[in-house]
C-alpha cells in the first residue's frame, strides 16, 4: 500500500488511506494547506496550480456535501471540474469501473475523486490503471475517509499545536464509521498520547484491540480529561435495522451536551464531521458553543484538499 | 427590512425583495445591466468582477430556467458556480437550511441563489448567516422574485424610457405569482402612471386593495389603451385542484390573442416570464409578434443578474 | 442539408450528419484535431479558442459518456459550459425544443450540443432558429452521429495513412445504429476501396442495397483480408424484444474474438465505440489486445470535438 501511494521518489502518487501514508507526507500536506489559508485571508481566493488539469469526481454513492468541497477546492485551483452522476448507476461492479475509469483517462482526466460503497474501489482502480492519473479516496465502505481524518488532525493542530501531550476521544459507531479508522490511523501516525473509543460494545469492530486504543462505554468515564472529543455521524439507517436504539435512547447514553462536555478539559475541542443530527448525537448548545470548531474543520477541508490535489499535480 | 437589504453605508448586501428597495440603488442596477449589454455587442462576453469568488445555487424548488440564468451570468463574470442538488431533499426545513448555509460559507461561497416554496426563507437565511455572504431571492414562495420584476422594470425601460406617463396591466394569477408581486411593487417604486391587474376574482390577493392598483376582471376593460401588457405564466398544477378551470376555459376568458391585443395601445408591449404555456395564457401569433420582447427579458435577465452579482461584490 | 451545414463561404456552421459534409472540410478538422493532440503532448491542456462563449449540452436522451466528452473539450477551449438535465423531461416535444433553444440564445448560448430520440430534431433546430448560434448533433435516434463518425475515420488515418487502399468491415446491428451511419458516410466519402457490413438478416436496414457497401451474414467471410474491424455496442434493450437473440447466441455468431480476428490482416485495426459490453458484441482479449484502438478513438473523440467547436467560433 505505502509503495501505491507514493512514488519511488517518496512523492505523493495517490491518497488512498492514512494507514501507511509517511508522516512527513501528511506535514507537508498540513503546511501547504496553513498555505492556502493565509492567502485566503489577502483574498486570494484562485490559484493556477490545476490550470489545464481535469478533476473528475466519481461518487458511486450520494454526497452532495462532500463531492461539493472536492469541487470547490478544485475550482479554486482553477481545474476543469467534472461530477458524473453515477450513484446506484450500472457501474457500479469492479469491471465496469475500470473501464470507465481508462476512458476518463484518455478524455484527459488527472485526478479522480472516488467514493463507493464498498472498501479497496479506490485502491483496486490505482492498482490497474495504466497511467501517470492520480486517485483520491473520498470514502470506501466503512474503511477509510483519508482527506477527513486530515483535515480532522490539522484542525487539532491549529488550536493545540502538539499531539504528544493529547488525550483525544472519539465518540460513537466507530464500527461502521471510515471516518474513525482515518482519525484513529492519523492520531496515531502523529504521536497522540493516548487514543480513546467511546461507544457501545454492538459499534465497536472486532479487531478493536489491535488498534491502539482504549476503549469507554460511558462517555463520563470516556470524556475525563480528554483534550478533544471527536463525535462521529450516527447513521439513521442503522437505527431502522436494530443496530443502534431509537435517536432518544442514543442520545440520553450517548449524545453530547454541556454537562458531559464538563467532564473534558475546559478547553476541549469538540470535532464533528458534519452534517450533525441536532439532537441525536450532538446538542445545539455544544455544536454552536465555544468549544466547538465543527465549522472550523469545514473551511480547513477546502485547504486540505486544495494541498493534497496541488501536491499530486505538482510533484509528478 | 430595508437595512438588511442594504449595509450602513447604502450599499446592496442582500437581494430579498422589491418592496423597501431603494429607487437608487434600482436604477443603478440598470446602468450597471445597460453597460454588460453594450459591452456584449462589443464581443466582451466574459468579465472578470467575480473572479475567485463562488455562486452557489441553492435551488430547494426546481428551475432548471433560472437556475441556468444565474449560472451564465456568474460564469460570464468568471466566478466559480456550484449547483447543489438539493429540491425535494430533507433539506428544507429552516434549522437544517441555516446548518447548509453556513457550511458552505465555511466552504468559502460567496453568493448565494436561493428558491424555495416557503415566503420568508432567504430573509430567514440573510438575517442568521454570521458572515458578510450575500443573499440574491431567486423565489420565494408566492412573496417575491425580485430579479425577475428588475428585468421585466429594465425592458420596459429599454422601449418606454419613461414610468410616470405608462399604464400597465398585469394578467393572470395575481394572488400565487411572486412575479406579479415584485412587478406591483417595482413600478409603484419607478412612478408608473397607473398599474392594473387582471384576472377573476379567485386569483387576487385578500389585500389587492392595499396594493396600490385597479383591479378588472375581464380582459377587454383591463387592457383598454394600455402601453405594457405583462402576461403571468399559469400554473397547470392550479388547474388540477380546481382554482383555475380548464386550460380552455381559462383561455377563453383571460388568455392573450391579437383580437384582444387591439384595445392596448398601438405600441403597446407584451412581456412574459416564461416559460410560455401556449394556447393557455397567451397564443403564438402574439408571442411571437412584433409586439412581445419575451426574448429581449430574457437577454436582459443575464445582464440584470450580471448587474447585481457585481454590485453586491464590488461595493463590499 | 449542405447548405444547412456550410455557410454561404463554405465555413461550417452547424454539424448535423456527415452525409452533405464536404471532404475538404472533414480534412480541415482531421489535421486541427491532429494539432491539438501533438500541443497535447508539450502538456499544452487548455485553449482560448472558446474564451466568453457559452456551450450547452442539451441531452434529451441519457448519454454521461458523451455528454462528459463535449464537456472536457469545450473546457478545455476555456468555454462556459451549461449542463441541461432534461432528458425525458416535458421539453421532449417539437414545439417546445425550439422555444428553449431561442430562449437559450436569449441568454447567449452559442453552440447547441443535441442529443435526441427522433430522428431530425437537430436539424429541426438549425432550420428554425433565428440567430448565429450553431448545432452539433450528437445522436438522433438511429440517423447519424457525426462525431463519432468522424473519430472513427481520424482514428482509422492515425494508422493507416490513406483510405484509397482499405478494406473496413463495420459488424453488428447496421439498423438500429446511428453509429453504423455515421461511419458508411464518411468511409465513403474518403474514397475507402471496400466498405462491408456484417450482421444477421434481421439488423440490416431495408435499403442496405444503396448504401454502396457489401453485405455479409457471417464473420469468417466478413473479415476475411479486411484492414479495420468497426464494432457496434448492442443494445441490450433490443435483445428483451427479441430483435436480438440472447447474449451468449449473439456472441456465439458474431461476437469478435481472438481467432475469428485471424481472419483479417494480421496487422488490422479494431474499433468500437463504447462502452463495451464486453463477452456479448466483443471478447475481452481482442478489446485489450495490441489490435485494439479503443482507447485511442476515445482521446481522438476530444480532439475532434475541438477542432469541430474551435472551427464552427473561428469561422464566423
Amino acid at each position: 500500500m505505502k509503495n501505491l501511494q507514493q512514488s519511488e521518489n517518496k512523492k505523493l502518487q495517490h491518497l488512498l488511506s492514512i494507514k501507511g501514508l509517511d508522516k512527513k507526507i501528511i506535514e507537508q500536506i498540513f503546511d501547504d494547506a496553513d498555505m492556502f489559508l493565509e492567502k485566503e485571508v489577502t483574498e486570494l481566493h484562485n490559484h493556477a496550480s490545476l490550470n489545464g488539469k481535469t478533476v473528475c469526481n466519481l461518487f458511486f454513492e450520494n454526497s452532495t456535501r462532500t463531492q461539493t468541497t472536492f469541487e470547490i477546492a478544485a475550482k479554486r485551483l482553477s481545474a476543469n471540474v467534472i461530477n458524473l452522476d453515477i450513484a446506484t448507476s450500472s457501474q457500479s461492479k469492479g469491471e465496469s469501473i475500470l473501464d470507465l475509469v481508462n476512458n476518463l483517462i484518455a478524455m484527459s482526466v488527472d485526478i479522480f475523486v472516488i467514493r463507493h460503497s464498498e472498501p479497496g474501489i479506490p485502491e483496486l482502480v490505482a492498482r490497474n490503471i495504466k497511467s501517470n492519473a492520480h486517485i483520491i479516496n473520498a470514502g470506501d465502505g466503512d474503511r477509510e475517509h483519508p482527506t477527513q481524518g486530515l483535515l480532522d488532525a490539522f484542525t487539532i493542530r491549529k488550536f493545540k499545536k502538539s499531539f504528544s501531550n493529547l488525550k483525544v476521544a472519539i465518540v460513537g459507531d466507530i464500527q461502521h464509521s471510515r471516518v474513525a479508522k482515518s482519525e484513529i490511523s492519523i492520531l496515531s501516525t502523529l504521536g497522540t498520547k493516548e487514543i480513546r473509543v467511546i461507544g457501545p460494545k454492538t459499534l465497536m469492530p472486532d479487531n478493536i484491540e489491535d488498534m491502539n486504543v482504549n476503549v469507554f462505554h460511558t462517555m463520563e468515564e470516556g470524556l475525563n480529561d480528554v483534550d478533544v472529543v471527536m463525535m462521529l455521524r450516527i447513521q439513521k439507517e442503522r437505527m431502522s435495522n436494530n443496530t443502534i436504539p431509537s435517536e432518544s435512547e442514543y442520545f440520553k447514553n450517548f449524545g453530547l451536551n454541556q454537562k458531559r462536555l464538563k467532564n473534558a478539559k475546559d478547553d476541549a475541542l469538540v470535532l464533528h464531521p458534519g452534517p450533525i443530527n441536532r439532537g441525536v448525537e450532538i446538542e445545539s448548545e455544544v455544536a454552536d458553543g465555544k468549544q466547538s470548531v465543527i465549522l472550523e474543520q469545514v473551511k480547513h477541508g477546502i485547504a486540505i484538499r486544495m494541498a493534497v490535489m496541488t501536491m499530486m499535480i505538482d510533484k509528478k
